[in-house]
């Protein structure tokens, strides 16, 4: 609900009178049954394909919801429901509440041709506001997070459990998700990477039946989801490793050290990337850094910010980010090190301690 | 590689000099590394984000790996990489190339804003075209799709084990994915339904802590993933139910049954959910009949062809369809039965025999 009411103040100030989002209904409605929202300073709607309608009435905390079916049929008692294709509805609603300027978030270019027949208005393209408001999460949000990241840090103590020669990487895999799926994750924002030998220096190669053998390197990034939220975070094991290979590890590990002591409110993304950039280009290995140091983590598992060296963003007290330096060596191994942190006015929390 | 080349047919009947997919990268060049696929007669290019180059190459049977880094970094040995954006690239090749028609499959408007920018040409959208193309699937797809099927089977199996008073829903839903992925499937393609009592009159509760109980009716949906292939089948189970509710599940049998035995290369898509719809009319219950009958299954859970009343299409040999009619009672309990089938000439195959 707070996510909507601080929408609903920066609609206010633009003087822009709906808003209708396709892209971040559940961040707004706070489920995943509808296919669209249409917030205005009056009231707020939810539009839902008709087999959602009772679920998205249990989910959410908006009292209109409205559901739609494409064809005429008998309807149920107390179903809302309306006969026509979503944007359809959408229109005659903005219609009814008169909206003159209307905000759009993620509303494809068909859909918005479509709406503008049914009613004419000045329409605005809106999705980078929401995408900005996404960056920092609530307390509510840090919440889920952390709780999505206790059933994470299960599900890597479970495959730290299983590192050992003979066993497969699918296997592994397969009891991780399974432990975090019996604590209550929903599932797995990705599928979990346990790559093992030739396979780790591909930074997402996923589970084969390959089996773990020694000299080898093995990366393990795993995530779970708690109501919605991800969690994200990387170890990389090894068994009978070479000095090469322990060298790897340990450089991500300073490589990511080198970032985090970096993390507070106004630090620079680019300045943290860099910071892990650095180390690894110390140890000659600049050339096997294959992508970003880090990334936001929230409803979905990719998300702004992105510590990258062309980004232009300043950490925010309550960004929930990924600090993930990597190095792919051919013939030697990967190694990548993940944590996923709360920023705070003066440094950082982790939520993945293991 | 038999799809690019259905593809490149189609391409040339239509004078289209190049195609850009963002779209259907999987469906084309059998890999989910990369962002995008450019097919042209001479030559089909891949373009991928640095970190997945090496996996591209290994999985793709695409020779022309490219892949882009938005920022300059140093280069590998052996790397083909672009300093830039992933448009400025594909812009790039279709001007080497001279295409002067280009077909558009699932890029955005603001994407091909850019690529105007670049490179001049007649843009036209074609992403119907592979949409149709994936309707009927090639004898590969339909293996990728049984073996998928084979694996949500054992996770029924599994399942009907543990239907027992006491246990919860999500134990149930953890244990039928963990023997799926256990036996080599890479994920669920959506969250395994285990809805029981009141949530079974959901058709898209997911598996909650409540425990299941006598006089409930228990509605298990699920797939796995395999090659990127989904699958989709449900069953519902009941303990000591009453006669109402055994009567839900009878209705749902029947109408199922009478679906499939109109399905058949030629037969009206629209027609075969009518029959369905019609049983359950014939019950008086044509008011909790809250969704469609069917929809193709492919490297998308839900893909076309859809059953449903305003369809259009015909159902052709080698469409690979569910069928899968339910009835949502409030305070009864939903009944829903599904299985994944292939069209054939005089009749279709079940994969999902259970």
């Amino acid at each position: 609900m707070e996510n909507v009411k601080r929408l609903m103040g920066e609609l206010e100030a633009r003087g822009v009178d709906a808003l209708v989002s396709t892209k971040n209904v559940r961040y707004l409605a706070g489920t995943s049954a509808a296919s669209a929202v249409v917030i205005s300073r009056g009231k707020n709607t939810l539009i839902c394909p008709r087999l959602e309608f009772d679920r998205a009435k249990r989910e959410s905390f908006f009292k209109d919801v409205r559901a739609f079916s494409q064809y005429r049929v008998a309807k149920r008692k107390g179903e809302n429901l309306f006969f026509g294709e979503p944007w359809q509805l959408i229109g005659q609603l903005l219609k009814q509440m008169k909206a003159r300027k209307v905000g759009l978030d993620g509303v494809k270019a068909d859909l918005l041709g479509k709406l503008k027949r049914v009613h004419r208005a000045s329409y605005l393209d809106m999705s980078k506001l929401v995408a900005e408001m996404r960056k920092v999460k609530s307390d509510l949000e840090i919440e889920l997070i952390r709780a999505s990241a206790r059933l994470a840090v299960k599900g890597m103590q479970r495959a730290a459990e299983l590192i050992e020669e003979g066993r497969t990487e699918l296997e592994i895999a397969a009891e991780a998700e399974y432990v975090m799926r019996k604590n209550g994750s929903e599932g797995v924002p990705f599928a979990t990477i346990v790559a093992s030998g030739k396979n780790s220096s591909l930074p997402h190669a996923t589970a084969s039946k390959k089996r773990l053998r020694g000299r080898e390197l093995i990366i393990v990034d795993l995530g779970a989801v708690y109501k919605g939220y991800a969690s994200d975070m990387t170890r990389t094991f090894a068994i009978k490793p070479t000095p090469k290979q322990l060298k790897l590890i340990e450089i991500v590990k300073q490589s990511q050290n080198a970032a985090l002591q970096m993390v507070r409110e106004g630090a620079r993304a680019a300045e943290i990337d860099k910071a892990a950039r650095g180390v690894i280009g110390e140890s000659g290995l600049e050339s096997f850094y294959l992508h970003n140091t880090g990334h936001g983590v929230g409803l979905d598992i990719h998300e702004p910010p992105y510590l990258s060296p062309k980004s232009k963003d300043l950490l925010r007290e309550g960004m929930v980010i990924t600090v993930e330096p990597g190095v792919y060596v051919p013939r030697v191994g990967g190694a990548r090190w993940e944590d996923l942190i709360v920023v705070k006015s003066e440094g950082y929390l982790t939520l993945t301690k293991f």
